[in-house]
């Protein structure tokens, strides 16, 4: 069994731990030189957690917690912005497939964890899903060779990269708006360590509104892969450990349905992937 | 006189205090439950520093410390893209103005602070300056009201928001590359205090590369004014204590030329504004 690693919240606070079918040992308490699974994971000691947890018994019970977004405060939170087949047809713009990823950047605060619902605002009805894999960086560095890229993630999750669909276009440029309306999207349910490619290779990607699936893909067919995106985006700016890159969604969008299928209070939204999980979120009204 | 905050560092570490003409008063060793400006800001604590460095010898002499941009962390750094009259017309797309702000989101690493030289990359001869005014949250809150929104600032600035230009359109959409490069931009040179409307209700700004004027404006001429921005910005994200907001350039940087006027290695740059200060930059090859 792969170790699953959660970040949790109780109503005495937040702290991190490893997920067993019968609860949660926290890991938090027991190491206060790391704080979050950030430091956790500079100091490279997912491996090490992992075989620790592995002997103990919980000490949350199943329900006695919530979850998390898994690294809570990250340096950097980047999302690549179309990287599947059919992807780039649907902005309708008549632009060819692009030479490098689109990239844009997202709050933590507008994540949520598994289980929390998603906040539709006041402000528009077209709240969106986008169902993506998460990598996070593990050793940093700038100008990373595509050779060594993977070598430099420690953790996989998941993604519901939730968006205001209106608002992605409200000014001139940039899809910054409609991308970080606090908590319309997800990142979770856990982090899966990373120890070989072939976790993140060929692996299917899954979406379902209330159990219908509406993207469906698998990473062998992303036009930007793993290792290009690692080394492109590390062109600019230096990784460091607990950065977390989301890395696109497939085709199948509500935004792509005419008329368009937006998400309402009461959806719940699973994304899915081989061997890293099931992130389900519902839908609920800012109250 | 206007206290001036500034976060420093020696070699022995990071710090902040109060500047005065002859030295730095350290104050980040006298209030270790505040680590950075931040949490000073955070504490609502500006007024009683400034207050308890004015009795304070300098702790630091000129020279013996370097200057970093105000707040190391924050949560959020926005920045609005298109905000002086003319600056529309410089895109050459035949768009009408823009009804809401252009946003992205630079990461706090893409800055320098003042008197460090900017860095040109081997990636592209490019780099370009852009003179602009920052404000910091000092209240947070969410869908601030214009007629309110004044009172959430908590502090002044200045950036150079450099630009790797060719990188800005280097994929489908979004500007994220060509704003993030490490140290192509800078924030600083100091926090002033925001106490009153008449610091920024029509202040000149003006951007100079070698002693000659490139770009120089109004505030009271700007697109989007500060209410609106912090209204805005607000509406999707919840706005917290120390939330750096860089406002937009006049028009005038140096893409806009023909032929276009990058920056090169032994350039200064200097950003300047009434009442806040001049910001100071060289320009070097990333070595």
């Amino acid at each position: 069994m792969t170790a699953r690693f959660v970040t949790y919240s109780t109503a005495s606070g937040h702290g991190y731990g490893l997920l067993k079918d019968d609860g949660l040992v926290d890991l938090s308490s027991r190491h206060p030189e790391w704080p979050t699974l950030r430091e956790v994971i500079e100091a490279g000691a997912l491996a090490k957690l992992a075989e620790e947890g592995a002997d103990l018994a919980p000490d949350l019970a199943p329900g006695s917690f919530r979850f998390e977004i898994p690294i809570p405060q990250p340096e950097k939170l980047i999302c690549v912005g179309v990287n599947f087949p059919d992807r780039n047809e649907e902005y309708k713009d008549g632009q060819a497939a692009p030479s490098n990823p689109s990239l844009f950047i997202r709050f933590p605060r507008s994540f949520t964890g598994h289980d929390q619902p998603l906040i539709r605002p006041p402000e528009s009805p077209q709240l969106d899903y986008e169902g993506e894999i998460v990598i996070v960086i593990g050793k940093g560095g700038r100008r990373i060779a595509e050779a060594d890229a993977l070598d430099h993630i420690a953790a996989l999750s998941l993604c519901n990269e939730g968006t205001i669909r209106d608002w992605v276009r409200h000014a001139k440029f940039n899809v910054t708006q409609g991308k970080n309306f606090d908590r319309t999207g997800s990142i979770g349910p856990w982090l899966v360590p990373y120890t070989d490619e072939s976790q993140i290779a060929d692996i299917e990607l899954t979406t379902r509104v209330n159990g219908e699936v509406r993207q469906q893909d698998r990473t062998s067919r992303m036009i930007f892969s793993f290792r290009k995106i690692i080394n492109y985006i590390s062109t600019f700016t230096t990784l460091v450990p607990g950065d977390v890159i989301v890395t696109g969604t497939p085709t199948g969008a509500g935004a792509r349905f005419d008329p368009p299928i937006w998400l309402k209070p009461g959806d719940v939204v699973e994304v899915e992937a081989d061997g890293i999980g099931l992130l389900r979120n519902t839908i609920a009204d800012e109250g």
